[in-house]
């Protein structure tokens, strides 16, 4: 059994942690917490989205965000573009790649940007072909891939060709969602083994919740499966505002400090990594509990 | 990938898990919980130890515990054994199976039964020389193995070294207790797929706890390197009074949830396992939270 050398972590809690979170964080605590995540060695961060500021007041400041980041070579920053007009915000700014998304359930995606799926597809479409032509980077997510908190199952067959259709359309690395956290880990092997078979060319990425906590179990199958790049957010934050019960990304300091000790290198320094959860936890005004391996790390 | 079809549970928290509570429970109210577990279908049972009473009070109860419980031929019960005297009072029972342990680094060893690693296996040899004449089935734990408190790291090694000697003494079955909750994915797989590899005939067994959480990700390595049983704990209870930081068994709710979405069978019904739940919080008189998933279930 031959585990991979190097992970890449995409830092997702700016994004998908913050639009959780009642107290707004300013674009000046952002920024600190920007910092110390590459302090870490953190290199790729998903800041935000460009989302209707009424309906998401967290994430209002995205341009001035992306202005003020530290903007170097090594650092990739990503946001969500979830239609044609944030694309056009997005296009205002330095940012590099976008990430468009869709629900692999009728119910969730209605629910999320309020049309089908098909329609969802045509105007991430639209985006794509624009983004090819300004060279723009194109990732593709899916959320509730691994379950729908309306619909339950998701057809493989079903995610396939959506994978499929994303991919035609230029998103050459696209991430699982699993917005609920209820995958297991036979499934996760299922789904990206016939994924990476049947479009080889594809960059697979898996974006899990720890709901069940069965996130790290999930994170094993899919490297089985061939998967080399796991969404995560500081401290666990995170969840869905349109998935009722999703709770927790997948904590990115539990993720590192497990392939740490599996020898897996991600770039990232784990004693750095605690500190940017202390700063979460000043920001938010709550406790973030450490498992006892980093309480001690931390103690030290 | 192939996944096993049938994973068998031992069921530790009435050993494992009581000797670390403060809260006697009656052999009465055991009963009811051993009782309702085998009405959950968990057919092999951990029930005690024959460890000094005046050490661990709420196993001084044993010979009546195993003297009560319902003997039925599809249920297996086995109890710790610490030592000869130990021995030769679970020969004054109903007891067809015995479980003899040792440490895989001396400290803990010494911690835990205040000998070294060469008189503790001199003292299990001697045990299983008498067991094998009385047809007495034998299994052997190995604490500490993928980590000591004391000392770290343990020698791959040393491990392998004494699990040959612990199943040359009739040792059939090995379990590798991950005491501390301090293993890794990968360590996990290598260990078992060295061994498997070394001594074919084994039958392997993992003890895992979830401290760090890494449990159900440490079972899916453990059934790739062929692992097929594993302890598990009602609630998530235990630990060990000698490990300082060892803090709660991977909890057989969670464990036979995530493989019953994976397929794969325990014969354990679900539903039922959470009503165990209920009861050792009752008796316990402490909350045990349940993973979203198994509360929904509760409430259903």
């Amino acid at each position: 059994m031959n585990f991979p050398k190097y992970i890449k972590i995409v830092e997702v809690g700016l994004r998908d942690g913050l639009q959780n979170e009642d107290i707004i964080i300013s674009t000046k605590d952002k920024l600190c917490l920007v910092e110390l995540l590459i302090k870490s060695g953190v290199s790729n961060i998903e800041l935000t989205s460009f989302v209707n500021p009424k309906i998401i007041p967290q994430l209002s400041d995205a341009e001035l965000l992306l202005e003020e980041v530290p903007w170097d070579k090594d650092i990739a920053y990503s946001a969500l573009v979830p239609n044609i007009k944030g694309f056009e915000r997005a296009q205002q700014t330095k940012l590099r790649e976008i990430t468009v998304f869709v629900s692999a359930s009728e119910s969730h995606n209605k629910a999320n940007v309020n049309c089908s799926i098909d329609e969802s597809l045509k105007k991430i479409e639209e985006i794509c072909l624009i983004a090819k032509n300004k060279k723009i980077k194109l990732r593709g997510e899916i959320a509730v891939s691994f379950g729908c908190p309306f619909e339950g199952t998701i057809s493989s067959k079903n995610l396939l060709d959506m994978v499929r259709r994303l991919y035609g359309m230029g998103c050459n690395e696209i991430a699982l969602g699993d917005t609920i956290g209820v995958a297991n880990p036979k499934q996760v092997y299922d789904i990206f083994n016939l994924i990476g078979e049947k479009i080889p060319g594809l960059i697979m990425a898996a974006h899990l919740h720890d709901t069940n906590r069965r996130a790290l179990a999930n994170v094993l199958a899919a490297m089985f499966a061939g998967v080399e790049i796991f969404d995560s957010a500081i401290g666990g934050l995170g969840g869905c505002p349109f998935a009722p019960g999703a709770t927790g990304n997948i904590s990115t300091e539990n993720l590192v400090l497990m392939l740490n000790k599996m020898g897996i290198s991600t770039g990232i320094e784990i004693k750095q990594l605690i500190n940017c959860v202390g700063l979460v936890e000043k920001l938010l005004k709550k406790r973030i509990d450490l498992i006892p391996e980093l309480q001690k790390l931390k103690n030290n």
